[in-house]
């Protein structure tokens, strides 16, 4: 392993000229037209608005944002030799660690310029949503770091039952709120209804974004799906071509586990530049699902809403309806009923396999993978693991020696209870029934 | 930050030829005789033993051993430039991250080498103690590397408060028992005399040595205190002089917190060499305790048990009393009533300086750590964090440009309780009253 701070890019790669099609809008739902800028803009600054329509290829990253980057980037890329060696196989297994930054995920490489544009542009509060919390403390460091406010709807249910992250969001001075709540009309509107309402994302976004708008100087943060956030993700990708060529090594599988998409995105991107330039013919890039969710695998692609609600814009997605109910599988992550619209288009022109697994299998693998390398994945990370040990096996079943490098986008310390319902035999597979 | 496997150490350092003075031997307590090698075969395999009273400098590595230590070492030495900025200080402040160890601390760094010997010598089980868990899930992850099993003695009420390490252990294999319990005879008899016994640490390892020495095949591990623990430990500041020496920088202050003294000594024994050579005629080493248990603070220099019940050889070295009830601070590593003979020794000597804190203040500097450097400290490495901290205030007092070196011995993700209690302001300081 070799880490040197010249690895860290300068500028984030930018998907959105490179793809085969023009990306299909966002579309107003009461109009039915497409959503201008502006309509946006009493939800994000000026910055990342530019950047979530950009046509540009690169775009700069802030000397302040690099700054904070140092502090966990670059992030190793590790060799699984001994997971290798488990598997008997001829193929090589590299990934990405993103699981040593603050937080444990992949999320910070987001939050930290999401938190620095909205301070450069004098916006002095920040509201989000989150389920299991990945998401609430990477943006709760970020604003910490930037001297910016934060609230930050957290699933009820989750509030309570996952005590740890919450701890870390208000370690790093966020004000973290049970959804629903009364802070809110829309949570006042479910707590009439329901007072015992266990909450949902969709619910919290809700919250989060009413928040926003009814408050001056504060603004909403988003952790996934869309074309900024994704952006700023491919210092991942990035990162990893130089390690790979630092390592003389070429990639015939880059693998990443998919919610939204944008951990997945972060690694892949960059290497679809790369195979679209004709550099890396053979290149094969998997999306692994959770069939709780496996939007890529078996949704439509089609406009549906972002959240359950249904109070954003449409989106051009692959989705299971935004209605979908998945089931209480232990990768939060991955309960997303949709991907982000640049993934799905690149799924349905072909450039990306998707493959879903259930969590049963996916922790037998993650287990191992604890075994003989010694980090413990991430729910969400260990389907990416277990498409790589699948196709390690098959590798192996056909003697080739194919080099599969998939994105390690989360540790698992804060998800052992999971693993402890795996060990007692108490997980349910919850097969994805397409009906 | 700059990492090379090249920078992992072939051998590790022993200080026993470099000691002032011959340590003084462990003595048996029925005898008074200084207890020799056989009696101790019943305990631990002959290369550990060897180990224990070796007089050479250097103790090859075995490559068995180097393979595993890949894993995650060499650790990062990192500079604290945010925290720096924050202290608005002249020193420079430089910490090992031993954090990113499968288990979250320097605790692997011995387990693995005790496998290794252990299972090299045909022992086909180990049994240890676990307070919180981090030398178990430590010891468990070593054992499931080389096939070896384990049978881990974890006190009472750390197993039923403390779930996640007990989860950490089952995942790599080991068998987890609440202590006391039925599976002694010396459990028994505590739970004769109270069935709700919480436990403690020295009735886990009282229960843990009957367990081996009454079992064919069966031997001891110890995660602290003996010469042969510190000696594997020694890896932490091999690496860090190579790192020092690629940064051009010379430690003015070698820090790191001490409970038996092992993540200590590894980190500040080979900078003491380099000291006694004359290399680094102004090089401080400071030892960070708790205010519940400083022994190399307020502690006598004499003979005591080094288990709370008193069946162990006894030790020379500073101590509390091995009957010292230290308070329930959540820097479980930190709770011992004596230190390691040889650090003992040292700062009997002179050429280690102590001090203690109390864990409201050490809370306070890990929270600002947190908030500036990204990463959230174990409750025990707080301690050392809080004494370069005070350094650096005082290097800005006086207008100096000092550098220090802290052990970051583990981080806090499976210690966030203690921080929410320290948020909520629930937190005892408790002060030592040498009264």
């Amino acid at each position: 392993m070799y880490l040197s701070e010249e690895l860290i890019p300068r500028r984030w790669y930018n998907i959105l000229p490179d793809l085969p099609k023009p990306l299909p809008p966002p579309i107003n739902p009461q109009t039915g037209e497409p959503i201008s800028p502006q309509d946006l803009s009493i939800l994000f600054p000026k910055e990342i608005l530019e950047q979530e329509l950009s046509l540009n290829t690169f775009i700069d990253i802030p000397d302040e944002v690099i700054e904070i980057y140092r502090l966990w980037r670059p992030t190793p890329l590790i060799r699984a030799k001994r997971f290798e060696k488990l598997l008997k196989t001829p193929a090589k297994i590299f990934f990405k660690y993103e699981g040593i930054s603050p937080t444990g995920s992949h999320k910070v490489n987001t939050s930290v310029p999401q938190a620095f544009y909205n301070i450069r542009e004098g916006v002095e509060r920040l509201t989000t949503e989150t389920g299991a919390g990945q998401w609430g403390s990477a943006l709760a460091f970020a604003t910490k770091i930037y001297g910016v406010r934060l609230t930050v709807y957290m699933v009820k249910v989750s509030y309570y039952q996952k005590p740890y992250r919450k701890t870390l969001m208000k370690l790093w001075g966020a004000e973290v709120i049970p959804s629903p709540s009364e802070r809110t009309s829309f949570g006042k509107r479910i707590l009439e209804e329901d007072p015992n309402n266990p909450g949902s994302l969709g619910i919290a976004i809700s919250e989060a974004i009413e928040d926003a708008v009814t408050h001056e100087d504060t603004k909403y943060s988003l952790g996934s799906v869309l074309n900024h956030v994704i952006l700023h993700q491919t210092v991942i990708g990035l990162e990893a071509i130089k390690q790979m060529e630092l390592l003389d090594q070429t990639p015939d599988y880059v693998i990443g586990c998919v919610g939204g998409g944008s951990n997945f995105a972060g690694l892949a991107f960059p290497f679809y530049r790369l195979k679209k330039k004709g550099l890396l013919p053979s290149l094969k890039i998997i999306a692994a699902e959770s069939t709780a969710s496996p939007s890529l695998t078996y949704g439509d692609y089609r406009y549906d809403y972002g959240d359950t609600a249904g109070m954003t814009p449409k989106l051009k997605m692959h989705t299971l309806g935004h209605k979908h109910v998945p089931a209480p599988i232990h990768a939060g992550g991955l309960r997303y009923h949709g991907a982000a619209p640049t993934v799905s288009l690149l799924r349905e022109e072909g450039f990306i396999e998707a493959r879903a697994y259930n969590q049963l299998e996916v922790f037998k693998v993650a287990k191992l993978f604890a075994e003989t390398e010694g980090i413990v994945p991430a729910p969400e990370t260990a389907h990416a693991i277990k498409a790589a040990y699948d196709i390690a096996l098959d590798a192996k079943r056909h003697g080739e020696e194919k080099t599969i490098l998939f994105n390690f986008s989360g540790h698992g310390l804060l998800d052992l209870q999971a693993y402890e319902e795996y060990i007692e035999d108490k997980l349910q597979p919850y097969e994805y029934n397409s009906g």
